[in-house]
């Protein structure tokens, strides 16, 4: 981080918050701009510069710091409202208006942040005033032929990680979302191997049979065979992705933005490919899809409230909470610094 | 407290909290359960086990840190709604969904709290997983034949202490209950004997007439001598005792819950003897002294508004503050583990 | 400070605060009060004694820390709605019903502020228990023959040196108040000079043009040269002053009085001579005058909240930023009790 942003309230950033690609914004939202985003307790402002590309420069105009995004884009520029200061996508300082020199010096840059529309999204990287090695996530299936794909962004209470385990939890199913997925009755053992990937993890279950709820009927109306994959991958995928008989397959990717300790945003993109006529699944999705989200919203508030109260967490798990100690491992490591620990392939078994 | 406790926000917290019995909910609102309370900063849940004993458990799933309050009562034990883990009236893990093997372990067990029912009450006891040596204490006139007797919880604002205080206090009723009881003129010097009781302290006030206002002639229609005492006694209890005549006898009885730092709740067991019928009592009882608990609950919060502002209590007594600083210094030296400084009795003259 | 005081929370004061005298209320608001009011997170309270002359005390019972906002006025002296003791405007306890003995009593005092009513305004000096050395800044105009005076009290978002500087910017005017009184076009270098004033600071622009908007075709319809004053006077006036031909003249007088560390009370007045009947000029100045204060709230209001999001200020700025920094430095210098720095008469262009 600059000099310029060492001020940041501690308070707002996440305890083991990972630098890289984050979405702030769904790419069709974002006109011209300006719209203010916040990652990990940073306050950012997005718009569209004379090209026509995303941008991202910290939201705080270096003259008085009113926020960039009360402002508005002229040229492809951005102008402060408060005395009209502009400035290009790169942070420099393009008008003092009122002044008879030249306004580009060096003191007047705001910083700015790497930005990319991809798949749909706006990923912006976390750390301002560099060129990333990398390039965002590439989402598996989003607008694929023959998938229909759906997008959606929520606001999740609860840090990224608490986020990230609850979308790849299976044994929550059965009590939160209780008759859609799973029942907590007439459970069957299954195999889950859990294996490391390249800045990632990933369960495999098997044996798992076509879930009994809406949401198995609708994917895979005539049954058949069940593969299920949990993903977690650094800093921001949870991805889950099932493929029941050769017909029908769901890819699920969250891409999760904490933005502050508390509260994370989750960009979904959906893409599915069934043998249903797309207008019938939009119909029938959307509604169980929301249903089941603001299900996990009201839990993961429960839970962050409760968390809070106690001034921290204090959990005990078990070896069917597959991802959850993992996602917080490989998030401590990415945080510090230091290469992921070797992890062997594990097998468990699990009643659903 | 155990560890799992240490991260509790001591913020919420009050100053001189001692250890002991309180009450935290009616004994008839507690059907199954679960009812979500809060003591001192902590949040706790009751609820009937299977023998339809009230029981308290730390609120906070061992697992996720949900609150098992957001749960639901199966045969006698709490399930979590996040995940299904059921724990029994001793914080014992019945239930782990999903899981292959055992599901009691120390790891998974919750923290639980003494608990009675008691005169109508629900009493919990403050330190979590003891047997305590005493038992809830007994509210005189509770339930006795010739007693009309009504029980009201109200949340009050302001320490423990103060809303004690403001409970036993004579002076303030010239002012915050004009009319009601007594008015700032006409006053007349009477004595008060304060004296030490076992783990409290009481004031006799001797010389008192008849209070003049609506509540005097409810009681004792026909006049008469008045008996008058006021009592704290530790951890919780603030009782206001008249004998008007032989045949009026009013015994108030507040149990006070400190629910953090700036909040009391306040279990009101008013146990009265009139010649007047039940019906009219009732009839005319519950508006007054609901006008007055209204009176209270609005100064008490300016109090607490103002303390808070200015970051602490600054108070200056005199000597018709009978019982103030007596309930500051018992709970202070409680709350340190110090026996309390035996006191004489002492005597002073008020105009009332 | 007394000892009294020592508990206040430090995060509701102004960074550099400076003694002296502050607006707190209209004259023609304080009947015989209480007014609650805050002077840099200190709750004071004023109200007229027994001669009708305006007094200040904390706004806090020596007893049992109730607001005396909360009591009223008896016989010239503030009774406090708890338990009725009374305080005279020197702060001296004159009345504790119940009690015996004498109710003046050292421990029983309640601080008390200097306090004038001056020109409109109640002044309240803003250190207790002294008489100060000085009186009330003298507002230039009001009430003067030939000048209608207007006075207004809105409360600003902000601490008081930005709220200050806001009041004597020019070059925000384009933006913030775009069209009512310059434009961000057909911009013509002029002349400012900054000069010190004793336990102050001027811009005296010289060569500008009437202001093309609404603002300067109602001050002076038939144009003319135009002479412009923006001055900063310790510890809380800001004033513009425009002279438009010899028959216009506006002088605008903002007392400034900071609440807390993020809000900052104006009481402005303003006093104009226009060659325009007065009921026109209350017509028409009224709404565009609330106009321009709305916009100015809502930008600082903005700036505000994002200094707090970022944990402190982080300002850049050039020669046309001609008070903001002599603002910040008067402000800082005086409050460490350091005599200020001589500074040169400065000059500089910018573009108006």
């Amino acid at each position: 981080m600059t000099k310029q942003l060492r001020h940041i309230d501690n308070s707002s950033e996440s305890a083991a918050f990972v630098s890289g690609w984050y979405v702030v914004a769904a790419s069709r939202d974002l006109k011209h701009g300006p719209i203010a985003v916040t990652l990990n307790g940073l306050p950012l402002v997005t718009f569209r510069d004379a090209h026509g590309q995303s941008v991202a420069l910290l939201d705080r105009c270096s003259h008085r710091n009113a926020p960039l995004s009360a402002g508005r884009i002229v040229d492809g520029n951005i102008q402060c409202h408060y005395h009209g200061w502009r400035f290009d996508g790169a942070g420099v300082c393009r008008a003092v208006p009122g002044l008879c020199t030249e306004p580009d010096h060096p003191a007047r840059r705001v910083p700015s942040f790497a930005c990319r529309d991809s798949q749909g999204w706006v990923w912006v990287y976390s750390e301002p005033d560099v060129a990333p090695a990398t390039e965002p996530y590439d989402i598996p299936c989003a607008d694929a032929p023959e998938y229909l794909t759906i997008r959606e962004h929520l606001e999740m209470p609860g840090p990224l990680d608490a986020v990230a385990e609850n979308a790849l939890d299976v044994p929550h199913t059965a009590f939160v979302h209780s008759g859609l997925f799973r029942r907590n009755e007439d459970r069957k053992p299954i195999e889950v191997v859990i294996r490391a990937l390249d800045g990632g993890v990933e369960a495999e279950f098997i044996g798992e049979e076509r879930p009994k709820g809406v949401v198995g009927r609708i994917l895979a109306p005539s049954g058949g065979e069940v593969f299920h994959w949990d993903r977690f991958l650094l800093p921001s995928i949870a991805q889950v992705e099932y493929r029941l008989s050769d017909r029908s397959h769901i890819v699920t990717t969250a891409a999760l933005t904490p933005r502050n300790a508390t509260t994370t945003d989750l960009f979904a993109t959906v893409a599915v490919k069934v043998p249903v006529p797309n207008a019938v699944l939009r119909t029938v999705f959307k509604p169980v899809a929301m249903r089941i989200l603001r299900q996990d919203i009201e839990i993961l508030r429960r839970q962050t409230e409760q968390v809070a109260r106690f001034g921290g967490e204090e959990f005990a798990s078990t070896e069917i909470d597959v991802l959850g100690l993992r996602i917080k491992k490989l998030l401590r490591e990415a945080a510090a610094g230091r290469p992921g620990t070797a992890q062997e392939e594990r097998r468990i078994k699990m009643l659903v």
